[in-house]
């Protein structure tokens, strides 16, 4: 059974936006945060990982929201890597309330990149050990995202904030893009239960991205589709499901 | 002697910019989350000052910046309720590294509005009391902030996550504007040693505000002048010292 690390964390003002509710950015910020927290535990950090001339590449998110942490609270993420294959590692994040009760699990696939020619390298066993993940064969399928039929776009120039202390635009960044088009009516009468997002290519400080979006109305609520894209290239895509407040 | 409150805080990859130094949103956000902490604490936290009708504004921030915090360093914050006259109150930050030198000194000024009518409001007895601040007659004069001779814009949409709980423009937002223009080269070879900021009137969400700078070079550095408008209205006003880096 793979090791389990757990922090708490008070849920700032800052970190939260008008529903009160915490943000996708800052919400991934500090689960992101509680897996290099355990990586450094367990002496596995980036330094290390960087000395094999590696780095850790998020592709997927898939997260099932029961409620958004709020304004005040203290929660708690707890952070486990599940598995892992030839080249793909499964890390769960759990978040709780202070009741115990489960806000939002994210399952997430990690990959390791060589950072001089930007390959996907398979997982070194030295990186992975200590985490103590069950080594499995086959590659985990993730549910499938809905690509746009007929979408609306708003165009977003990449910010020097956009871009983190590990160098590169940090991905939890997307969200920005992906959740501003949806507008104010939108964001303040509906809520995110279900989110799959994947990263497929990485976007550079100065770029002009398109944040693509499609709303779909569903028998349970409603689904937003979502792309970024420059021209003909897609960076991300993304699903989210909501329902009314 | 006005009251005193401390907190620790670690920082984290995420509140942090290419530089491995804290954002200035980052660093503002933690800052007044240290003084909300301390309102709390003394029973004067934002809804007993809202039962008045009444919240509490920003207009004017003087940084001086030793150096910035770093990725994964602990600061402590410390905030003082200095003194008030018949309309503002002065409150100082500083921010202390783990062997306790000053990294940061922050003196702002912040004022009561009604928020039916949005005008500023006299400071209330029954609001200001516990943090045992001195009260004084004079109004303390800013220092000067020089405004844009001949300029450069680049312009922004104010989007969702810009609002925070507060259900306004955070302030510290401001920050992405008036850095960001700087560009890439700017930012990555200097470090700012002094900020003036005014506030003058709020944005709001779906503006789209025009981010004017100026550079001038002078004999121990460089000052940078900004401007936040929106066509002949001016919202916001910067300065900021850099030294190379």
């Amino acid at each position: 059974m793979a090791k389990k690390y757990t922090k708490k964390h008070e849920v700032s003002y800052y970190e939260c936006d008008i529903n009160q509710t915490m943000t996708f950015p800052s919400m991934l910020g500090i689960v992101i945060k509680t897996s290099e927290d355990q990586s450094d535990a367990l002496e596995r950090g980036s330094k290390f990982v960087n000395s094999f001339g590696l780095t850790w590449v998020i592709t997927n998110y898939s997260m099932d929201i029961t409620r958004l942490p709020k304004v005040g609270e203290t929660i708690s993420i707890t952070t486990q890597a599940m598995e892992y294959n030839k080249f793909f590692c499964y890390r769960n994040f759990w978040i709780h309330d202070a009741q115990g009760q489960e806000l939002v699990k994210i399952e997430s696939v990690f990959v390791l990149m060589d950072f001089v020619n930007r390959k996907m390298s398979s997982v070194n066993e030295e990186i992975i050990a200590p985490f103590e993940s069950e080594k499995i064969k086959k590659i985990k399928r993730q549910e499938k995202i809905e690509n746009i039929e007929s979408g609306m776009m708003l165009p977003y120039r990449v910010r020097f904030y956009d871009i983190d202390s590990n160098q590169h635009v940090n991905n939890a960044m997307y969200f920005n893009w992906i959740i501003d088009v949806l507008g104010y009516d939108f964001l303040t009468t509906h809520v995110p239960k279900k989110v799959l997002i994947r990263f497929d290519k990485e976007v550079e400080y100065g770029n002009e991205i398109e944040s693509h979006y499609e709303q779909v109305t569903m028998a349970d609520g409603i689904k937003t589709r979502h792309e970024i894209r420059m021209q003909d290239q897609l960076y991300c895509e993304a699903n989210i499901n909501w329902k009314k407040k």
